[in-house]
């Protein structure tokens, strides 16, 4: 099989890129391995002239990733253009169409339309393949959908949103309050145009959103993830729960249960010795536990032109080998819609109250917590300067129901100051 | 595609049984997955009349697992026999002649024998797979030879052999001597029938050099592996690791460098705040550092029935979707032999020396280290209550040559009660 896999690349940036050096410095290594040739025949991207220090005079230029799509020499419509619709979603319709295989490192498009996309490859005898587009350079989706093909799978997790993960390691090493540590991201360039993708884990919520499909054989559902950004997280919750002997982590849940599936991307504490509780900045983790398995760890680099260029092509060389996958583990037009169940498996929550400085405040919360249901494991009531005083409770196991009940209830006592910061402690 | 895909499992031990359990209570997630029956069709075992707990009266039962593997009914022979050769190298090799599919758990076997047994799979047109070889339920095979195909992979490390890590994490959680804990590892089965296997390094052994060959495209070398058990670890130098931030593991390194392939299976200091220096009990975990994707760690457990039979479900099923790989990654007849290379890059060490208790003593050792070109980082003379002095010297990057060269001098000082201990520590 010496026929070469012609690759059309729409989509410069970063890992477009990356993956040209690659294809380009590493011709022999990758015809040894697949057994054929890997070559970019044509390029797409919004600017023809930039200098992107890369050599692309040998491959045709389109400026519209449509026509590039639909291009005679691809073979792999290689999308790394971004957004959730727009010329992304239309090209990769215009390849899969035209009979072109398509890999892609964008979490948003697929979030959003993976299951209309997956039936499309599927009616046009084509494969999607999306493994940069959840945490970067970890080949997490092979080893759901392949390499754990043997199990049930019960739960999957994941700490997959590295500039989260830097702003809270950061806090914690250095001391500074979250709007510091923001502006410090925001100035290195770690933030999307829209921060809120980021800090408000939606970016994070979408790649959950994908495992969860894979894990779970379910169809993608980005609108059943709870979201829970980290933007109330304060330097004070982080200290208070490093004192505890927790880390503060925007952690993505993905559990089947008896109710149906449940998703969350929520800030959560995890033991601060755990796998998950020992990462720092911008790697990625994830966790898969499985009926056969038990519990797989993955770590790598969440993003960056080396590890998600990686990832798309070992992608690129599945194709190559001419293995074929679904695009979400299994026959799209069997994947059912998952029973979307409220997060509610019972937990631990870390709580953190400012009330006022009155006799008889702290009696009124236990009373509250206690005719919910929410009984108490650990209580402090920590140094303070002024009227108000900062309290932290760590519950015993209760549901997130109960939970909402007693902070509801907790606001018609009048002694509280502002909100209360809930915080679930994941069982890692 | 509904042709059922069909197989004979030769070995019924922990790992046959999980794996028939999985076949045969997850038929329809098998079939939905893959996109066809996932079938057993015969098996063989040493005793028929064994109760395993599981049905197999549905099968065809075969006392010779060579006569399984010519059988017209099985597609996959699936070896979990064991034995570097004998039996099981005879049922591969009939299996592979007579056009099936293989998929084994069998480390010592392709350790030794890998190189043979793929290119006879290639002349056959037939595959090898063997995820459940290495690092049990941990899917690094695929990770190596699939999700990284894009890399140039630069080290390979890991901790594979969880009986090892569990002697070691316990003596530091216990105190206790080496021997107390191999014996109690002994009484718990974790032990191998000849230890050695595991404390002295030849079963880690045998997985490093399968990783070997998949992440530098080289033949399999067993005997290319320098061997270090874990026998002469005592529990002071656990406590003096400990003291100076280190844990000591059994590590296993293959890296490729200027002067050839380096590959060393030996007790290793490793930071405790690493991924591998947090590594604890029998769970195994795997480093693979390369050029585009930096680095990943792949944490899971090491063995036992679920986790084994999950490794060999994955390449059941990527046999069944028609996903056919050369045995290590890229056609046999084109892999090299490597160069074999000292294990000799630059690394700190650490050094445990026991001094008769008299004056200049430890100026004698100082001065032949100097005189060899070794210097010394830290130094310390501990606590003692008896006539010897034990003595904890850590260098700086060093070689091996250069440290072997120091030792040889040292113990013609007249000073030195024993051999000393040397452990690399290696940078992660």
């Amino acid at each position: 099989m010496t026929t070469p896999l012609r690759l059309g690349i729409a989509g410069l940036g970063t890992v477009g890129v990356g993956v040209v050096k690659i294809v380009r410095q590493k011709a022999n290594l990758l015809a040894e391995r697949t057994g054929r040739p890997v070559v970019i025949t044509a390029v797409s991207a919004r600017s023809r002239d930039k200098d992107r220090g890369v050599n692309l005079s040998d491959y045709a230029w389109e400026d519209d990733p449509v026509a590039l799509a639909k291009r005679d020499d691809v073979d792999v419509f290689v999308e790394l253009m971004g957004g959730h619709d727009g010329p992304a979603k239309d090209a990769t319709e215009a390849a899969l169409a035209a009979g072109k295989d398509v890999v892609t490192a964008n979490k948003a498009m697929l979030a959003h339309f993976g299951q209309e996309l997956a039936i499309a490859a599927e009616d046009a005898g084509r494969v999607i393949r999306f493994e940069a587009a959840v945490a970067g350079g970890i080949p997490v989706i092979k080893a759901l959908t392949e390499g754990l093909a043997g199990n049930q799978v019960s739960r999957v997790m994941g700490v997959m949103n590295g500039t989260c993960n830097y702003i809270l390691t950061r806090m914690q090493d250095s001391g500074l309050p979250y709007e510091d540590v923001f502006q410090e991201a925001s100035d290195l360039g770690y933030l999307e145009a829209d921060p809120n993708l980021d800090v408000g884990g939606i970016d994070a919520g979408h790649k959950l959103a994908l495992l969860s499909s894979i894990a779970f054989g379910t169809q993608v559902n980005f609108d059943g993830v709870e979201l829970e950004g980290i933007q109330r997280i304060s330097i004070e919750d982080i200290h208070q729960a490093a004192e505890l002997g927790y880390k503060i982590k925007l952690l993505g849940v993905a559990q089947m249960t008896g109710r149906g599936l449940e998703q969350r991307m929520s800030p959560c504490l995890v033991p601060e010795d755990s796998p998950l509780g020992q990462l720092k900045g911008g790697t990625n983790m994830v966790v898969i536990e499985g009926d056969a398995v038990e519990q797989i760890v993955l770590r790598g680099p969440g993003a960056g032109e080396g590890p998600t260029a990686s990832a798309v092509m070992g992608d690129v060389c599945d194709i190559a080998r001419g293995f074929r996958l679904a695009t979400f583990g299994a026959p799209a037009q069997g994947l059912q819609k998952a029973k979307v169940a409220q997060s509610n498996s019972p937990a631990p929550y870390y709580l953190h109250l400012t009330l006022e400085d009155k006799p008889g405040a702290l009696a009124k919360i236990a009373t509250v917590l206690g005719d919910n249901g929410v009984s108490i494991d650990r209580m402090r009531q920590t140094r303070h300067n002024n009227t108000n005083a900062p309290v932290l409770i760590v519950t015993h196991k209760t549901t997130r129901a109960a939970l909402d009940l007693a902070v509801t209830a907790m606001k018609d006592t009048g002694v509280m100051v502002n909100d209360p910061v809930a915080l679930r402690i994941e069982t890692v």
